[in-house]
C-alpha cells in the first residue's frame, strides 16, 4: 500500500515535525513534505500556536522555491485540520493548492473530529491514505493524543536514582547522583513538556527554578506546584515572573482557601487554584483534568518521593523517566513513597519502553502496564 | 596484522570455547580451530578437567577426519599451556603436529607462566601471533583471569529487584518479583559459575537448593554458605550431598569454633571452615582467598541484602547482575544493606557494562568502577 518513496517522505515529515518539539504547544508537532515528480518541492513544520501549521508552511515553501503544488503528494504526520481555529483549515489549503494525493501518518486523535479533514480532502477528489508510520507519529505527540483522547496530559515522572533505587541521602543531598550528560538530557525532556510539576517539599529543599537551561529553547514550560497548605515562600525561585511572548504565570494548586496568602501570590503574578480531595490534599486527578483543559499535553514531573508516590498511587503517572547511576547509596531516600504492600501482585505495574546509556548513567523509560 | 580469515577463525574458536562454559572448571574455557588451505580441518574445546584440552581435541578431530595438520594454522582462544598438569603440554602437541602458524587471542593470564607456551612454539620455528579478539577471550574467562592475576574468584552478585530497588516485601515475600525468563536466565549464570554463595539469612527464609535447574548442565556448582555462628539446620536443602563425577561437598564458612556442630555437619559430608575477622564475622576477603586457592573462578552470589551489603562494603563484589522488574514495591526491603553515607562521593562506584531485556524484565550488568 505504501512505497519506499512514501516511507522516505514520511520519515522526512516526521523529522520536520520533531523540529516543533519545544514550540508548538498546545498544538501537536506536525511535519509536511510536498513531493512532485519524485522531487521535494516544499516542506514545513508547525510553528508556535497562532502561526502557520505545517501544511501551510510547506505550500509557502513550494511557492518561494517557484514550484506549483498542483498534482503533488502531500505527506503529513497528522490528519490536516478541517476547522477554523486560530488559523484556517489546512485541508482547504491543500485542496486549493490542487494536490493530487495526501498521505497522513495518523488521524486526528480527537474522536469527535477525527476523519473530517481526510473526508474533506476525499470529497475534493484527492487520493487519501492514512496510517503510514503511525506508531512513530503517535509517539511524537503522545501528550496531544493523551489530551485529545482522555482530556488529560501525558504525565512523565522523572527520577534520578542510584542502582539501588535511592534518590538522596537522608540529609537531602542529591546533587549530583547522576552525571552532567544525564542532567542535560533531563533538560531536553523538560523543554518538550508544556509544563513542569513539582511539590512543596522540593521547593523547600532545593528551591528549583524549574526552567530549561541546558538546552536551547525559545519557550519555557509553565511551572506548576502542588502545595496543599499553600506554604510556598513568596520568593521561591519557581514563582519568578517569566517575560516574553511565551511567558506564563506559575500555577499553584492548593487544598486550602487562604485568601490573604492567595492575594499575595496573585499580586506577584502567580495563579492559585484550590482543588481539595477528601483528605485535605490537592486532588491530583482533578488537577490533571484542569491542566488538560488548559492545553497541557506533556507534563514533566520532577518532585520528591512523596509527590512521586502520590502520582503513582493516584494513577496519574503515565511514564517513568529514570536515570540510574551505577552507584550504591544504601541507607538513603527512596524513589517513590508508597505504602507497604500485602501482596506482590498489588505492585503498580509498568513495562519497559526504552533503555539508553546517557554518559555514565542509564536512562530507563517505563510506561504504565495498562497503556497499550 | 590479522586477516578476515583470522577473525572468522578466531570467532569460531571463541564459539567453541563457549561450549565449555558449564564444564571446564577449574580450567579456562578454550576453543581451537585448525585451518589448512582455507579449510577447517579440525576443531575442539576444553573438556572437563583432567580430560583433553582444546588443542588436543582439535588435533584428534583432524586425525579422525583424515587430515594432516602439518602446515596448518591453529587458532586458540588462550595461549597453549607449556607445563605438565593433569594433561601434557598443548604447546608440545602443536609442535609435534607440525602446525606452521599459531594465532592466540590472549596470553596465559598467570603472570608467572604467561608467554612460555608461545615461546616454546616460536622456538620450534612456528609463526606465532597473539592478541586477536583478546577482549572477547578475556570476558569468556573472566573468572580464570581473576584467579590467575589476583588469586581471587570473580564475584558476581545477583539481585532481582523492582524498578525502585526493592527485593522483597517486609514479610520476606520475594517470589516472584521478576518473570520466568529472568529466573531461567539466572540459572544460566549459576551454571557457568564454579560455586554459588549464599548467607544464613537466605537459608533460613527460603531454604534454597542452590542448584542449577532451569538449564541443562552435567555439573552442579559447589554450594558455599556464609554462616558466622554456624547455625545452619542440618537438613538445609543446600547441604544435601551431590553425587556423580562432579559432586562436591557443600562448604560452610563460619566464625566460631563449634566442634560438636562441626562434626555433625562433617558427618553429613559438609566441609566447615572457620575464618573469623575481628568483628566475629566470617572474613569475606579471606574466604575469597580460600575459594581462589580451591580453584573457584567465578563465584555467583545469591543472598539477601545483608550479605550483599557486606560483599560490597568489603570490596568483594566485582560485578552486579541485576534483574529489574518494571514494578514499584515502595516500602519494602532494599538491595544492599549499606550504612548511610555522609557524602555522595563515598558511594561504592560501578560502571554499566551491559543491558538487555529478558522477558518483561531488564538485566543490568555493572562492574566495579576500579576494574579496567
Amino acid at each position: 500500500m505504501f512505497s519506499d518513496t512514501d516511507h522516505a517522505a514520511m520519515q522526512q515529515a516526521l523529522a520536520l515535525a520533531t523540529l516543533g518539539l519545544y514550540i508548538t504547544t498546545p498544538n501537536p508537532r506536525v511535519g509536511c513534505v510536498l513531493i512532485k515528480h519524485g522531487q521535494v518541492i516544499g516542506q514545513g513544520s508547525t510553528q508556535p500556536a497562532g502561526q502557520d501549521h505545517a501544511e501551510v508552511q510547506a505550500l509557502k515553501d513550494a511557492a518561494a522555491r517557484g514550484f506549483d503544488p498542483s498534482g503533488a503528494t502531500a505527506y503529513v504526520t497528522l490528519e490536516p485540520c478541517s476547522h477554523f481555529g486560530r488559523t484556517p483549515p489546512c485541508a482547504d489549503a491543500l485542496v486549493r493548492a490542487g494536490v493530487a494525493r495526501v498521505v497522513a501518518a495518523m488521524e486526528d486523535p480527537n474522536p469527535s473530529v477525527s476523519g473530517r479533514g481526510l473526508q474533506r480532502l476525499r470529497a475534493a477528489g484527492i487520493d487519501v491514505r492514512c496510517g503510514l508510520l503511525e506508531k512513530e507519529a503517535r509517539e511524537l505527540n503522545i501528550g496531544f493524543v493523551s489530551r485529545m483522547t482522555r482530556g488529560l496530559p501525558w504525565v512523565r515522572v522523572k527520577v534520578a536514582a542510584s542502582l539501588d533505587g535511592r534518590t538522596a541521602l537522608h540529609d537531602g543531598t542529591s546533587q549530583w547522583i547522576t552525571g552532567q550528560a544525564a542532567r542535560d538530557d533531563g533538560h531536553a525532556w523538560r523543554a518538550r513538556a508544556c509544563a513542569i510539576l513539582t511539590g512543596i517539599g522540593t521547593v523547600r529543599d532545593d528551591d528549583p527554578q524549574l526552567t530549561v537551561r541546558a538546552v536551547e529553547t525559545p519557550r519555557q514550560p509553565q511551572r506548576v506546584l502542588v502545595d496543599s497548605r499553600l506554604e510556598v515562600p513568596l520568593d521561591a525561585r519557581m514563582l519568578a515572573p517569566q517575560h516574553g511572548p511565551f511567558g506564563r504565570p506559575a500555577l499553584v494548586f492548593c487544598a486550602v482557601d487562604a485568601p490573604e496568602r492567595r492575594r499575595e501570590l496573585e499580586a506577584r503574578g502567580v495563579e492559585v487554584i484550590v482543588l481539595a480531595n477528601a483528605q485535605g490534599k490537592v486532588d491530583l486527578h482533578q488537577m490533571m483534568v484542569e491542566l488538560g483543559r488548559r492545553g497541557i499535553n506533556e507534563l514533566h514531573a520532577e518532585a520528591g518521593n512523596k509527590l512521586n508516590g502520590s502520582l503513582v498511587r493516584e494513577h496519574c503517572a503515565d511514564e517513568l523517566l529514570v536515570y540510574l547511576a551505577p552507584r550504591l547509596l544504601g541507607d538513603a531516600q527512596g524513589m517513590f513513597n508508597l505504602p507497604a504492600l500485602a501482596r506482590l501482585e498489588d505492585a503498580p505495574a509498568f513495562r519497559w519502553h526504552e533503555v539508553r546509556q546517557i554518559g555514565d548513567d542509564l536512562r530507563l523509560l517505563a510506561r504504565r502496564a495498562d497503556h497499550a
